[in-house]
């Protein structure tokens, strides 16, 4: 009933980190679709990338509508909101939770009225020279009303005056440094970009003679669209009732997927640049099994991010697998604290050892990463209490050492325990009677793409372009 | 929980119209005061002005916090709002529901961050050239995002590079056209504009030696706070930690006051050019009894806002005064349809005759004024249910014959009885026995200023200011 | 979205005193009548008596359908709730919200299902047995899952094994003392019963050949129903198919209402064993102008309570009346408090004076009962800030000297300052000038009833039965 | 904000039929701990048990405290209930959501006042003469305010004057027929029962010296507690301040714990008459490997619950496993249909088929059980969609053919496809190459148990009790 609004102002700097997912839709057929649904389901098969906020915009030829609010996409809407939301062209978008200050007047498509018309943006990523540009901006007279990158592009975009929407979008984003993937809307077209990196997925589909963008595949196996292909690094992907048409952003740019991705980002049943997700996963765990074999009775996964490297560890190692660790599935967003008594409650009230399997067993647990070490610190203590004779840990990505600059929220590098402490001082740290990382190389190869396609950074601190000088930085954080 | 935006974007110019209260507050002192629960106390106090939704921002020296959202101020905030909004200035506003298509979107204060660092803005009024100017602005690369002329307000500002923020706003006003109340932040000031015509009321007070701004006077009476004097028309009233200045801007025009605000909008309890508006109402109705006097019994208003008016016509005529209706305090906004069989329940639910009262009795039932006329016909036809012999309808202010520009929500001119039949015709229509309007002259008397210090185009045509030409255009609507 | 129910069991009586207001209806004819939505409508005319909690049953034939909950009736329904209550009997009640543990599981109407079927039972009132009958029936294995004299009656209702319902009810009720007005539905019946004294009203109407049973009149003119007649004392009013046919509780006592439900309780609007209750309060005021004449410029009255007798007193004192205070109408049930520096900001908030009608003044100020004195004081406190000369208060009701036990929440009978101070101590605590209370007399008088149609317990002492001896018990608490 | 609580009434045995999670806790010592904190933990861990409502009460010696609520533990609870249940006994409950038709009036724990003083019940399981004993209650004058059997069992309890609680309990439940797992809080006892057959699970633990009894044994994990032992079927666990002791129930009946609780219901870290879980459905895979092997390539299970009992079946088959659907973990409980073009979306939004796993494949498809049979078919359809060449479906329990009477909410045993349809016949409706069932001996076997041990009835017809005749009664469904 409520609706409220509330944002600090003055600290911007923060709330640019985010990641996200996007999706479009545009019908080019006379017969009605409902859109606005189909996008629903689509934001329901990206809701991993962002919990925070969701949003879907239609375009109707008069303007455009949206509605935006905080939560799950099954709580921002209801039957009624889509009422409002008919039209020709969709698009919409989930945010990720990345800091409790996170408000509504952050959330996304952004719509705009500018001199060409409506125009609504979702965007995936991070723009490390949004600053500079706004700053810029701002000295020409801009206001600006939220903190999202998106409004930077919007401003970017309106600013200028090229024969067409796609050639402003182009010359814009030329101006502009980072990771993105956008979905942009007008009155009459849908616009597909992904920065000259391609550091963030898209990909485009086909439902019924509609034209689809998303930022993962497993969007379009929910809403039963086919995968066409990916967007190519630098492609702007313009669609409207003529086709589906392409430019490109000018630049000397490597590609530079996101590695991460693969590691933990991604749903596992999503196809990145011909790849299997999940197969990935697998194979990491089995070169793991190679690189950091152990002595052991037992492989387990920490749920659910785990699991599969586990069962690839197994196979590569010959040691049996088995679940060892159960995890609740109604562990709400938001709860109650647990009272002094039960400070240590954290970890049990998500996952609880299975006593039975691990009892006497000298275990292999597989995660696919460590950020701050505290996690990982108490599963293994649990497994101890429940019974396990060793507990060698092996992760299924490289240490974490440097700051994400392209749109995933590390916290500062000094809360990045892989980036101030050895791997034999994390080993200690957690109490593991073993650790072993997988080697960025080994990474690479169970994807069966090259280190030339790859972002690394957060891995080898060999970023794809120029970044600020490291500061107050950000790492993963996933629990 | 659930927060949720949503707007229609398209269609545009409807949405400009509103009418508001706005509110600031200065603390020039080290010592801390709690001034948004200050501005929280004051909007109660201004809420008639608007029950659409409610905002207040804070600015704390590194930037402003704002918190906004739909409904009654009692509904938008609760005690947790209040720990994010500590600052030395302070600034709130209502807003007024004129359709069902407001959003929290149009919410204000408007909070940007532009060149100089942050401002908040809260407006009362409507600017005339507001979609000039934003197609303007579109064209040179501004993009909006919102439907309210504060956002094309703070752009202009934002565009200008004087020396100081007063001179900005100095600048920016002068290319606007309309009528405006406005209270605007900024990390460091506060300051208050009313337009060249003073269409719109803006008084300063004084509270513990803080500064404070507020539509009406009755605000400073809730809070505590000493009237100081009314913000003239064309001035700029600038606050900061040195004191209070002024500077105003250029401009030929006349004053202006709307008339309209001592017929109905404003609280009773508040003084408008040092009249009170209770003694304006209580003259309108000796006056009314003056120019149209009826053979009757009894003389009853309409409640709330006919009821002293009422009292005047009864001392006035030698009459008795009587409550003749009584008003169900509990109407919520959202509510249930009847159902077929009950379909004239409308005015029942919100209105009661007293019959002990009425019976047998030739009426004179005292109203502020006829919009469509629709309701004072089921008024009518509900007193002679009740018993009434005769019912002679005097109204006390004249007939409202053409559409407002400037900041009060009128339906279209053709919606609009005054517009489109004679006080004769109007008189069949809501059958009254027979029906008498105030003349502009004996309105204009009732409030003891002159004809001078008025807009009264809603009644008159003159309009203060070139206006658009009439198309669409808007009436009053007050049930 | 989320239901939520949570009561405190141990303490127990403070949760009865009550103060409710009751409906029924019953469609005889075959065609269908929307009976839940006449009688939302209806509950919205009684919601003066009760906004604690409201709720609505429907008799379907199979069994009774409810939909109850926290609030006001516009916050309790929506459309859809309409849905699943259809059927050809409905009743509804409206609670009191006396102190902050009010529960949903104490909201009525309550439904239980019993030997004959389902029934639905609506109680306004306080038995002042319920306490030493629910202990019987606990001792005899009876299980209470509330706080209310609902359940009370509805287990003695089930444990009669009588011929018929009604049978039944007056066996059960003649076991009961106290003050009731009782709305039960069946399968099949709706029964409406006063208690012999008839301490709550309750009258018939008819609205469409269907029945109507209703605390106060004001509900059938809102819902376009014909007044019928009072229920007599001790009357049990059995409506079905077959017509309406009464049967009488046996009971010598005395006819005794409720003379606060002409002072304060009762909707002005409403008309109570034939006499206007608007009527009684303006005669009220001439009455006290007649007993305690001021020498005064001006009378005004505290709203909206206080303005009928105010304008009452003007007339029989010849003084001119004003306005003087206005009201806010827009203060919510929940909100923030003041803080530190505000605290004297209470009335404030709710009420301002009219300066340029006081100011200079001496004054009449008319209310139409003094509880803790504290809220009288304030006012006469702002008066004189206002610049009013001399206050004296009239009150339009005697002392409030003893507690109610009858149904009307009323504080402990140390805080009721006319219980423990003289109209001489009250005058001072509250710094008036002059102090005058209407005697007993004059208020009976000015009902045009007679002193043994009344319970004036509360003003004299003299209870309509034998009650509890004075422990900690409740005056009467207004503002 | 709203609290509603609606329930109808007449139709009143489908609302019989429930499963749901119980817990209790004693504090026995002097020392403050947050028994509801505790509580709330524990309810988390039991919240697979049931999602419709949950509650807690808390008894403080003057009386209980309760707050229930419809929804998941974490949105009907916030820090601020947890200020109201302070105490030294502390009792909880989750609902399970059979239908649409769930009330908050139906809610637990259920708490009455009675003639010992108060009582909070929590009820898992279902008593098949409710119906009979109410309805003998109501002739001798109760009356009932819900439809679920705690009101039943508190009514019987309350009407016995024996000279202790307990013996009043017992007495009680020697009255009633069918499964039950209580948790009863009175003023000073917490009391634990499990009926003769021990059909619900019911175990004790200790945590920091105090007692606790719950559901499943994860709860002790989850909080920090000790596993002591289980209720035996038949006991009666009394705790109070002099410590534990038991009483039994007088019968002749077995031992009967419902064996679908391994199967599917409890957690698979819970630990049941000393077998896990989790063990016992890995030992049913390997069962259904040596039972129904099959000629493929790779075995998957049906996420979550099919997945250990696959990876069991490819441990005893040979055949690897892999992960070969992705769940969604985001799909709320309240959602938006899809439109028209889009309806066989379902089972989409839930799992998707891992492409790059299963293209080419002869796969095994393990799920725990068929219930409709319709998601099987629309799995097996998707995965064939993506690639398998063959699907063959192995199900690690028998054929469900029978109705469950004792709290597994089961549809009517026509739509129960195991009760009208051979395997043969449901192999060609779900369109599997073939279809294999777990043996009951097998599934027995599995858990490491003895036939005797078991309630086997929902596969065998062998009731371990008379029930009702099959009229219209109920089957499993658990998607």
């Amino acid at each position: 009933m409520e609706q409220t609004a509330g944002f600090n102002y003055g600290i911007v700097d923060e709330k640019l980190k985010e990641a996200c997912g996007v999706f479009g839709i545009f019908n080019p057929h006379d017969r009605d679709i409902d859109l606005a649904r189909i996008t629903y389901f689509a934001l329901f098969a990206l809701q991993h990338r962002g919990q925070e906020s969701a949003g879907i915009a239609v375009s109707h030829g008069r303007g455009i509508s949206v509605h935006k609010g905080m939560g799950l996409v099954s709580e921002v809407f209801s039957d009624t909101n889509f009422d409002a939301l008919k039209g020709k062209i969709a698009s919409g978008h989930v945010r990720y939770s990345t800091t409790g200050s996170s408000t509504l007047a952050n959330a996304q498509p952004l719509v705009v009225r500018y001199h060409r018309g409506s125009m609504a943006l979702a965007h995936n990523g991070n723009l490390i020279n949004a600053c500079e540009i706004r700053d810029g901006l701002e000295k020409q007279g801009t206001v600006f009303q939220t903190t999202i990158d998106s409004e930077v592009v919007a401003n970017l975009i309106a600013r200028l005056q090229q024969d067409s929407i796609e050639d402003a979008v182009k010359k814009a984003l030329e101006q502009v440094k980072g990771a993105y993937a956008l979905v942009i809307m007008t009155n009459d077209k849908l616009i597909g970009v992904r920065d000259p990196n391609g550091i963030r997925p898209l990909s485009i589909g086909a439902l019924d003679g509609c034209y689809v963008l998303a930022s993962e595949t497993c969007a379009f196996d929910t809403i039963g669209a086919q995968f066409v292909r990916d967007v190519s690094p630098g492609e702007i992907v313009v669609i409207d009732k003529s086709g589906i048409n392409s430019l490109f952003i000018e630049s000397g740019a490597r590609k530079a997927l996101c590695i991460f991705e693969f590691v933990y980002f991604a749903r596992p049943d999503s196809v990145l640049e011909g790849s299997s997700v999940h197969m990935a996963r697998l194979e990491a765990g089995r070169q793991l099994a190679r690189e950091h074999p152990a002595e052991a009775d037992l492989v387990i996964g920490v749920p659910d991010s785990g699991t599969v490297s586990a069962i690839g560890f197994a196979e590569g190692s010959g040691i049996p697998y088995s679940h060892g660790l159960i995890k609740n599935r109604y562990i709400g967003r938001t709860f109650i604290k647990p009272s002094q008594q039960s400070r240590e409650l954290g970890v049990r009230l998500k996952l609880n050892a299975l006593k039975a399997v691990i009892k006497g067993k000298r275990l292999v647990m597989v995660d696919d990463s460590i950020v701050r070490g505290t996690t990982s610190g108490q599963i293994v203590q649990m497994l101890k209490e429940a019974g396990a004779k060793e507990v060698h840990v092996r992760v299924s990505s490289p240490r974490v050492t440097h700051s994400c600059y392209f749109g995933i929220d590390t916290s500062s590098r000094k809360e990045l325990i892989g980036a101030t402490h050895s791997a034999a001082e994390i080993r200690e740290f957690i109490k593991a009677d073993s650790l072993g990382y997988l080697s960025l190389e080994g990474l690479i190869k169970s994807t069966g793409l090259s280190a030339e396609d790859f972002c690394t950074a957060c891995f080898s601190g060999r970023y794809p372009m120029d970044v600020p000088k490291e500061g107050d930085k950000y790492l993963f954080e996933k629990y």
